[in-house]
């Protein structure tokens, strides 16, 4: 697999929406034909897929929830069949009950792609040393970065959510560029070298990008007059492990969705309503290139614009 | 990536050792120029890379030893510069001292292909689902059969070395035919199963793959009784996080080395001498394939016969 999928950042916005309508149409028929909740669905408001021949139709399709993935549990959801599902990772539902995503061998590619879009748009070259200290067990996070930073082609240290300590030691020996991590896992690294003899003249870090939890500007502030990095935010909805739905860049002026493989929607958390751009309202994301885990119209919870 | 390597298994025993000289020299050759302890101990021994133009001359060669790669520490056993490095693990010396080993991207590619083949002797297919309770941070045991298992097409659970009791439920609802774990996580899990009420008519598991630790004969036959699975052993020395070097088959009639990628010579522990076929002693494993971390001679510390 080569790293191509940037092809899609240069794309004008008609192109983009031509194959965003494209691929939704696609997971609509598949979502149809092989998931019983969505025919259900479709079935119960009188809608086809092909009804759908247009972006500005989306919002007549029936929301996801995420207590339709727990009802699902653990296989309900999937739209192709176990033996096309090279990966399954976990996450958890409203109330702790267990939620199971698949991947296809193409989902993992996709995921791949886009985590590297997310460490390139952090300035990630192939020279980087990349320190991912992410959960790399059922929640994902960190193998979705690790086979983003393997595209790219940097010396990837699968550091997983160890000791901070030794997370640290390795930071200085390793001299690692980069960092992956939560936001409250870089706080740890912090207390770690107060309370070690490692000052930031032994480190190299240059950036570090945070996922899996929200944090406030102070705690970026913090970290960054303390490590002297540039922090980057990386976004998505607790239910999705993987592919990330939207990252800042370098610039970091806002999140940059990936278009190509997410439609973003933003509604009325009360009613339901579309809300037109600029108004802050409920985030509702459908993914147009996911094949075992297709999701239509997926209320995050997550509060914000576009 | 397709999973070509089973090919060297049919390999008559002339062209293997054909194949082992070719790459042997290789490796000796680069390990010679670049890794300046190599340079040194031939050096004082007045031996070149193109004196070994046998494999009966390997035992002309120094040894090498875990201090060595403890004082090597971190980089300085690396054959290949930085840049071409793609992975780093860490492991530990004889005193908890680290030790950092380095992949080049082929380098993975054979520990995939390596850990591929160990799957399939145990009699793994694209339509299991692999269920993998293993270390997937620094240690590497979990990545590198995460890959293979991949390569092969079946369905992945990157269920690290979390908690049992939530792994056995994990083993039930998704099916799960396959386990790769320590054999002490595998007693975990029959602890967790008494306690819990999941019992064996709900679970497809067929084969434990162990790896990681030793284990007695009747830790193989309690875990094969009380689970009905086969048990299956494959082994590394503590130094090498992959790829593996040897592993059972489904027959198992003791331990096949993967011979294209590892020589292996037995010698008495206490003189260095090289000891026949079928006498028991030190195992040595020179590396014939490794580009970023060569080992020429590595004394494993691990008492075994050819």
């Amino acid at each position: 697999m080569s790293f191509e999928s940037l092809q899609f950042e240069k794309f004008s916005r008609d192109r983009l929406e031509q194959l965003q309508l494209e691929r939704l149409q696609a997971t609509l028929n598949r979502a149809y034909r092989s998931v019983s909740f969505y025919q259900k669905a479709f079935d119960e408001m009188g809608i086809i897929p092909e009804d759908i021949d247009s972006l500005s139709k989306l919002s007549r399709l029936p929301f996801t929830s995420r207590q339709t993935l727990v009802d699902n549990y653990p296989y309900g959801m999937f739209a192709v069949p176990l033996r096309e599902v090279v990966r399954l990772h976990c996450t958890t539902g409203p109330k702790g009950q267990p939620i199971v995503i698949g991947y296809t061998k193409n989902d993992i590619d996709h995921w791949a792609q886009i985590s590297a879009r997310v460490l390139k748009a952090a300035g990630v070259e192939k020279e980087d040393v990349v320190q991912i200290c992410l959960d790399y067990g059922l929640f994902g996070e960190g193998l979705g970065f690790h086979y983003g930073a393997e595209l790219i082609g940097a010396s990837v240290i699968p550091g997983s959510d160890g000791d901070p300590k030794r997370q640290l030691l390795i930071m200085r020996d390793y001299r690692s560029t980069i960092l992956l991590s939560n936001p409250s896992f870089a706080l740890k690294l912090l207390a770690a070298m107060k309370e070690s003899k490692i000052g930031l003249a032994s480190l190299q870090l240059r950036s570090i990008i945070f996922t899996g939890e929200p944090f406030s500007e102070e705690t970026r502030v913090r970290v960054e007059e303390e490590l002297q990095v540039k922090v980057i935010n990386s976004y998505s909805p607790l239910e999705l492990p993987g592919p990330k739905v939207a990252t800042e860049c370098e610039k970091r002026c806002g999140l940059h969705i990936f278009e190509d493989q997410f439609i973003p929607e933003i509604v009325n958390p009360q009613t339901g309503e579309v809300l037109p751009p600029g108004e802050e309202g409920e985030l509702v994301i459908t993914t147009v290139a996911k094949e075992a885990f297709p999701l239509i119209r997926y209320r995050t919870g997550d509060l914000t614009s576009l």
